[in-house]
Order: structure tokens, then sequence, then C-alpha cells
């Protein structure tokens, strides 16, 4: 009976994955998912009081594993930056499924299509930087520079603009082997 | 009167701007916009018929200066890739609102308080990869190195995983000027 239970749980879990997935989290009810799964709503309730509890439920594995990632590249001060990197890459990969999920939100936000017209910009710039189909090489410089680029704008937001932009935009050349 | 119009469309989108960046989209109600601009919500619906729309005619300046940035750098193809990466950065920089307000809905979903965290997460390896207390220079390149390589697990997720992987890390290293 216990193993049925933690069955439910985590089958509820991979049917709410790919509803959110394919649809958004606020276009998925728990009724939805209940009808999928072939159980009443009763039924799930008993292990998701609300779809926002599901959703952490989901998303949780990947908050301990961040933790502990960060937690245990700390323990080893030492380490190789290359090591760092390949583990944040591998730690990313890992939990690419909820990290779609997550930006697949914005997408749904308004309906706004934001999201494709970014990626549409950012694969134009990326040709103007390196080049129509590029080697992956190539490529993943492009995208870490236009990326990167666009996420010190928010992280540095406290920063005198200049300094950022001309720190940013020197960093982003590295990248791009320039 | 077309006058007064205009002034009430241009002052509901800023107080909708201002509610949402502090309490998020879906925590605002039309009737709270238009209750902070001191109006009936009938008067503010002749403007916005839905939220969705109200939120779409935030965003929209964003879209159309990210088409018409792209497509002038597209009809420089000879231009300086400088002058490219210069150009993305104050087209951000422009719209770092809107852009915040956004990323401030994952916050908002199902309270996760995930952006938060990853941010966190970034603060403390950029200290193992740069030192604690970097100058900007060396900020702005760890940076650029874990979120452009968080992109490329999403950008490149048709791609062979080890050829990405392998590609992207040589490519931060570089950013860090390693």
């Amino acid at each position: 009976m216990a193993r049925a239970k933690s069955d439910t749980r985590a089958r509820a879990q991979a049917v709410a994955k790919e509803l959110f997935l394919q649809q958004g989290v606020r276009r998925t009810s728990l009724q939805d998912i209940a009808d999928r799964l072939g159980i009443t709503k009763p039924a799930l309730y008993y292990h998701f009081s609300s779809r926002d509890e599901l959703v952490r439920s989901i998303v949780q594995p990947l908050i301990e594993d961040g933790d502990a990632f960060v937690a245990a590249a700390e323990a080893r001060p030492d380490a190789d930056p290359r090591a760092v990197l390949e583990g944040y890459f591998d730690f990313q990969f890992a939990h690419r499924e909820v990290v779609s999920l997550l930006i697949g939100e914005l997408v749904a936000l308004a309906d706004l299509g934001l999201v494709g017209r970014v990626l549409d910009w950012r694969t134009r710039l990326s040709a103007l930087l390196v080049g129509e189909d590029p080697p992956l090489s190539a490529a993943t410089r492009a995208t870490i520079a236009l990326g990167g680029l666009a996420d010190c704008v928010l992280v540095f937001a406290d920063e005198p603009v200049e300094e950022v932009r001309a720190a940013a935009v020197d960093a982003a050349l590295d990248t791009l082997g320039r």
C-alpha cells in the first residue's frame, strides 16, 4: 500500500511535468493531471494539495542538487576552473527539463511569443559574429557572448553602466576569440 | 479629449509596470491598477480589455526595438563585432525594467524563490573562479562564463551533449582569460 502511494506520487509528478511542458503550468489543472492518471481529483489531492505544491515538488531536486553542487565546489577551493565549469554544465544539463518548463512559463505569459523572438535575434546576431552555419565551437562562443552580455545588464544593475558595458563587451570579445 | 485619453493609457502602463515589478503580474488585477490611477475599472477597460493586453503593450517596445536593432545590424554585415556587442548591450540595458518584470514572473511562480537561489549559486561559483570581491572586469567575466554555459545547455539541446560540453567549457575558460 505504501508502495502504491509513492508510485502515484511519482506518476503524478511525471504526468504533471509532461503536461506543464506541453501546455504550460497555468493551463494545466489538477483535474487535467488526475484525468490523465485515471484517478479522482481527491486521490491526487491526497499527494498534492495544490498545483503550486506539485510545481515545488518538481523543482525541489534542482534546488537541492544546486545547493549540493555549489557546496561541494566550495569545499575544494583549489579545484581547477575547468572542473568547476564542467560541473556547472553537468548540473544544468541534468535539470534541463525543469529549466525548460520554467522558461516555458515566460512563453505562456500573455502569449507573448517573446522567448522565440529572443532566440531568433540571438541566432541572427550569432550569424553576424561567427558566420552562418558555424561549427559548434564557434556557435557556443556566440551563445555565451550574447547570453552573458544580457546577464551582465541585470546582475550589475547597481554598478556604473559605462563600466559594466566596457568590461562586459571586452569579455564577450575574448569569448569570441577576437 | 484625445490628449486625456492617451495620457490615461500611458499612465496606466506606468502604474501597471510599477505594480507588476512590486508584486508580480499575476497578483496585480486591472482593479488594482484602476484604483491606483483613481479611475473606474470600465474607464481602464476602455484602454485595455484584459491584463494580458496591458502586459503585451508594455512588452511591445522591447520586441519592436529588438527587431529593429537586429535588422540594422544585419544591414551592416561588415560591422566590427565590438559594435554589434555594444549595440546588443545597449538594447538590453534600455529594456532592463521589462526584462526584470518578466524574470520576476518566474520568481512568483509557485513562490519558489528560485531566481534568488540561482543568483546566489552564481555569486558563490564566481568567487571560486575569480575570487571574492573581484574587480568589475573579472566579475563580468565570471557572469558571462556561468550564464553562457547555462544558455548553451538549452540552445544546443539537439547536439551531442559531450561536444557541446567541451566546446562551451573551452569558450567559458577563454572568457575567464584562462
